[in-house]
């Protein structure tokens, strides 16, 4: 399921789809797992990774202001985690940060139930906030939409940014012939040289979550050419809901539009405020909302050169996408 | 004196305290020394670093626009540099930038007077501009508060980001056993063996300030988990003032609230802008506020994963702090 | 020509220059050709780069909103490019992502004739959109300048950001003992003994493109101290555009003087929004704007420490120059 008819507004999650729920006595009842994941970036790469439902990131929670939620949270990994609810505004008990006392520590095996009433709308995100550089670069990590009270657009998509650390040799039965980000940077070949036909295929890559040397870099888990074209139809307004929970900030440039800056952290900007580039910080989100007006086929990628490559080979890759008109 | 009672306002600066200063004849006379300094980051690593007054950052400065301000500066390093008032709209002749002929260089030893009315109310800051990367990144930097004509806020916080190369294999009698920022990234031990028992205990390591291998992240000179918890009662309307001298962006994330950005680089914001995440970068300052409205322990700290942990390791450490209600 | 006078207006491209054109039927024609350059960038660092008409940053293009615009572009590479209008809402068929579909590539020795109306006003970007990374981190990047109806400034500059891994060894004739990127961090000198006194002078070095080891900062192609002053009068208003066009954000800093912040990728910013340092990540520009009332010589540069330095040496140096003011 990775789209949803709101009224006249649709809501996509490319690749990752919304987490279900479902009402009793009018609390919304959420299910999130925490578990190793085998997330496929792109053609030949896939990493294991720590995720929730089975990817990384996990499946988009939908809710709206007002509601009281309960998420039961059940932890499959081997060490502690726990759930900070990003910008949203919970009780103490419930935010997730068990080192300094602000919610429980969820141990593995053990399943925990957050309870808590949604006071916002607007782009939040959930992830783990236990051992936070470890547990959120293996990938805990997720996004919220709370949904306005009256839908502006007509189709709207939620991407998140991530990156990663893979360890490219780590698998077994590769060849020690192959580039690898552990080569020594002074041993690269000529970029001429260097091409992704040298990749490797089919295998589960470990990754190190406490490594800063990023070779994959990816929108809602996939990396160009596998990620998922956001299909728009001439006419429609489009809202982007954007979220970061990586080591850099991602520039999200557009091409052939541009955007308004709606909202930022899920609060609204409350002037007309135009850009075709939105630096996107660790820790923040933007909802980034434009006409579709201009038909074609067009970029949509973080403007750091080496954030559009895989395993820093110089063909196009990661974190870019195409915004596709439907005829 | 880490904290000022103005009015009905308290001025804290967690662990660096202001500068004192004398009034004579209508003019406030303060004396910033720059010197060698050995700053405890957190428990077991102290660093020897350069600062102002015994501490990096050095002592934060309090004027108020309209004050006409003599700061005796002493040299007792073994070489030249010279004070920037980041963002303060001073004269070309005492703008603290020899090189470009934008005021004197202050040799080692010597006392040089820099004279200035203030002109602005604001957030700013003071380091050296001689040799910038070196004696920035060796600690010489510290804050500045303008007050404004009329506090509108019952308590603020005035918080300084920086970070550190600490070489971790520096100090005499370390064991080749011990891990350090300087071991190869391939070699590291898996996340799970790594903690931070291995962490040697009191002895003053080197910084290394032309690396851009950080691993130590500091807000007023303190990594999580000495850092000081902020404190705030419940109805008390709190400003943060933020600001980086250093080389990363540092995205500040606060949980339990939203903030108002109220002003940056000691500008006000003339729109209501609401986040939960201030992106800092090198250079800027931010003042965000908030009420103090949603009781207990929240966390506020960088939202690039690695810039909560101690010298790459798993636990948590680094830009990480609470906001701490009084019972 | 790095100068343009329009009406009351003069218009700065440091270094650089703009790119003729010539009239024929109401179109503007221009000719841009995209080929190997040696840029000095200050003094004894030439790179063997790829650019645009002779230079890296290409010539500032200047165009005004209703004008019909016809560039010829010839590739004078060995491989394939394009040209991507970075911010112009242009047809897809000239946007020059031939990667997706968004235009035709351009063969070594073709030249293809891009055509299409200006419809915006505002400060915008021109650069290769093949094989990304590698094209735009050789150096195929420019600026273009589309004038408002109605100028309210005296005098601008246009300047771009750049950064470039130069490989200090790759120099032929280099004794084996000089200080290079490639050196193991862990062997520097202390910063006291390592000055620019060991910078060979005189050669073309190769550069990286896929490295990330950035070790040369610019602006439109220099490094301090060979950037050009900027120079203004007292009492002239003044504006300066920004791009950036590398793999960091750049956070400008102007002493002496407050900012207003007037647009941002090419749209006016519709409140009064002042600072004096502006945070330029890759893909954006900013155009900044403020009164020239605070006579002498001041800094204008990046505020992360080491982009002010030439080859990780502690001397002042990249991207740093100043606003001088004329008797």
């Amino acid at each position: 399921m990775h789209s949803l008819r709101l009224g006249t507004t649709k809501l996509v999650a490319p690749n990752i789809g919304f987490l279900p729920y479902q009402i009793y006595h009018g609390i919304k009842h959420f299910h999130l797992i925490a578990e190793p994941v085998q997330q496929a970036l792109t053609n030949g790469v896939t990493i294991k990774a720590w995720g929730y439902n089975g990817s990384t990131p996990g499946p988009v929670m939908v809710v709206s202001q007002g509601d009281r939620i309960q998420v039961a949270f059940t932890n499959r990994l081997l060490e502690e985690t726990s759930i900070h609810w990003h910008g949203l505004i919970v009780p103490n008990t419930v935010d997730g940060v068990p080192g300094i006392g602000a919610g429980p520590v969820v141990k593995p095996g053990e399943t925990y139930v957050y309870d808590f009433v949604i006071r916002q709308a607007g782009t939040f995100m959930y992830h783990a906030h236990t051992m936070d550089a470890q547990q959120e670069m293996m990938g805990l990590a997720g996004m919220i939409v709370s949904l306005p009270e009256r839908q502006t657009v007509n189709r709207e998509y939620i991407i998140l940014l991530q990156e990663w650390a893979v360890k490219m040799g780590s698998d077994m039965g590769m060849s020690g012939m192959g580039q690898t980000s552990m080569a020594p940077k002074s041993d690269m070949q000529s970029p001429m040289e260097k091409t992704t036909e040298q990749k490797p295929s089919g295998k589960a890559f470990d990754i190190d979550p406490m490594s800063m040397d990023y070779n994959y870099f990816t929108m809602n888990g996939k990396s160009f050419p596998d990620t998922t074209p956001l299909r728009v139809r001439y006419g429609e307004k489009v809202r982007i809901r954007l979220g970061n929970l990586s080591m850099d900030s991602h520039p999200m440039h557009l091409h052939g539009h541009e955007f308004q800056v709606a909202a930022g952290d899920g609060s609204t900007i409350p002037i007309p405020w135009f850009k075709n580039t939105i630096n996107v910080a660790p820790g923040e989100t933007w909802d980034i909302e434009f006409q579709a007006n201009n038909p074609g086929i067009w970029a949509f990628h973080c403007h750091k050169p080496h954030h559009t490559t895989n395993d820093h080979m110089r063909d196009m890759g990661g974190m870019f996408t195409t915004l596709k008109y439907s005829r």
